[in-house]
């Protein structure tokens, strides 16, 4: 007799993304899957070397446990370099760091949902953040974007008849998965909207750094007056993943709420990663760091935008994205993405299909692609492949 | 306006203990208040050396993002011991890696509980693991135990006249925070009563290694015909628990719930502490390491045992450990240890009061002693103060 479990295990799905990674662990695939920065840009080196400092320096102290709320030193280079991007005028107690920004968003969850509660997101959204949120039983809203962001409009006429809206999640610079950004009205109304309604907005920003080109926007964070406005911030694009650090930023009440939740989650983060972390950002020149990255993704994001153009069939639309990692494809709605993927796969290409990454109403006839993970030759012989597949279902 | 937050935020509370570490932060103060290990038998020189060499040789690796399940070397590593030690038969797909133990706890709160879910648990038990389960919005029933574990008559009225009970919690050696291990038959009619009624066991198993003397049981996981018996492990003790590296261990189909709600909690444990972790039990002894661990912490225990029954007046009743970290004192039933605690920290001398291990009805006249983390002299003059104190609030 199988054991009685939550009632939340009858709708948690694996992640599409994570079981198509898995087929892409073999040798000679050529993926598109995934949202993997490029290895060959980790700086392994001075990793090495702040690693060994850090132990030599400080071992004992980076080998036991420390507080859940992170290591001090990092919370407060944190909290600078959000002062001078954002405005803001946080402390290091406005800092938890998390175990990647994926935690910020579990906790949010924690820290926010009750059974039947409702998130409001952006159409289509992040994947993983709608498992993170579901595992609290909440619905979802999607509230429909246009070449601005959000819609504005539409967000209002929601909040004004829908009960129990506990927050609304953005990713307002280089969305995953569209790879769009929010203009700055659309960021300010944001900000706005959520002071009148009382509600709060989870602004997820794991990109922001990486752009290539045009202006950036402030964050939304930067318009807000009332505290409504959390931030999820991260390591793993514009360092390396493998140490899962990031971090949750908001008013210091709110931020308390969170260290507790954390607490009882699984107590800390890993100490040896936030130190090597501290001592890297100390003795070498992030920026400096952030700039070989996106020279090379800027590249390969010019040959993903050249090949979509030179082989993908007209009738398909795609972003051009100004920065972050993906871009997003929809092809007419007639073509399902899951079949072009089966046929992608025969020949060891592999892509995400979209329709995951609507909370209700799946859009089958989308897809996303990643084009920082991989050489430019790569990169367009994959796409070119799929174009191949693609026009061939069309006609 | 304050936000709405969910309504486990109205009874989830700070650890006291977490809140007690941060006054023992400070210089001179005598802790016996964490779990903490010895910082001064961390194998600092060791673990530098295997993180130059999985820098160098797996470098790219060991920063990227990784499985949710967790890196497959160390997860065989995990298997082969649970089965040498229990006479399991796992692979590495019976094992998912969690951030701590901690995160096993979390992850079966997760997996199992809906809200009003029943769990039953050790009178007293481990707090973090309350706070963990207590974020499902759970009720606590508290089954008594005497010098033999966990009572299994009263287990049986309870289970027979409680629906929705989900899992019963234990931790049947050397118990946080009594300090007290179950004998054979507890632990083999756990597993049969676990069978007989459909209901999990969430068994705990983070100090198992650390025996000082006396004969080693097996674990309830041993006597488990059905698998209903899952095992949480941990680094943390035998090895450093800055690395934030434990597991989840039974049966693959309810591992591999596990490993969808990780998905979206965190989506994978830190890459190069697993690597690290396994490369050093690839090069090293970690047996020899552990017996070197367990020899300073029983001359630790000698000497702790030794004050209480020297300093610590007639009618307040110990446990004498045969491992692990704590022992546990009753003090007679009029006494709180709250009281003697502000008292003891007015001379710079911490503990944890022991109320808070109880979910529901705190015995306020217990207190709980860790004598890992300091040498013997400051516990000799630690355990002599809060003697006196005690001494005092007596007469």
């Amino acid at each position: 007799m199988a054991l009685n479990l939550a009632k939340r295990m009858a709708f948690l799905k694996a992640s599409e993304i994570r079981e198509i990674l898995k087929v892409t662990e073999q040798d000679g695939v050529i993926s598109f899957a995934g949202g993997l920065p490029a290895p060959e840009l980790f700086p392994i080196k001075e990793i090495e070397e702040t690693t060994r400092i850090v132990l030599e320096k400080m071992g004992t102290k980076a080998l036991q446990y420390t507080t859940t709320e992170g290591y001090a030193p990092l919370r407060e280079w944190i909290a600078d370099r959000m002062n001078s991007r954002l405005g803001t005028s946080f402390d290091k107690d406005n800092i938890l760091i998390t175990h990647g920004s994926q935690q910020g968003l579990d906790l949010s969850g924690k820290v926010f949902l009750d059974e039947g509660d409702v998130v409001l997101c952006e159409s289509p959204t992040y994947l993983a953040a709608l498992n993170a949120f579901k595992a609290y039983n909440c619905q979802f809203i999607e509230i429909p974007t246009d070449e601005y962001g959000m819609r504005m409009d539409v967000l209002e006429e929601v909040l004004k008849k829908t009960a129990r809206v506990k927050f609304i999640y953005a990713i307002p610079t280089f969305q995953n998965p569209t790879g769009k950004t929010w203009n700055l009205e659309r960021r300010r109304q944001l900000a706005e909207i959520s002071a009148r309604y009382n509600v709060a907005v989870i602004e997820d920003n794991p990109y922001e750094e990486l752009r290539f080109e045009g202006e950036a926007y402030p964050s939304v964070k930067s318009f807000d007056k009332t505290g409504n406005v959390l931030c999820a911030g991260t390591f793993s694009k514009i360092f390396c993943p493998g140490f899962r650090i990031g971090w949750m930023a908001g008013e210091k009440e709110l931020i308390k709420k969170y260290v507790l939740v954390k607490q009882g989650t699984d107590l800390q983060c890993n100490t040896i990663a936030q130190m090597t972390i501290a001592e890297y950002l100390k003795k070498y020149d992030i920026d400096a760091h952030i700039g070989r990255i996106v020279k090379v993704y800027k590249q390969r994001r010019d040959v993903a935008v050249a090949c979509l153009e030179k082989y993908f069939p007209d009738g398909v639309r795609f972003t051009r994205p100004e920065g972050g990692l993906f871009t997003w494809i929809e092809l007419p709605p007639h073509i399902s993405a899951r079949d072009i993927l089966t046929r992608c796969l025969e020949q060891k290409i592999a892509f995400v299909p979209g329709g995951s990454f609507f909370p209700n109403e799946h859009k089958e006839n989308t897809l996303r692609i990643n084009y920082s993970n991989m050489p430019e030759e790569r990169i367009e012989y994959g796409l070119k492949i799929i174009g191949q597949i693609i026009t061939q279902s069309l006609s």
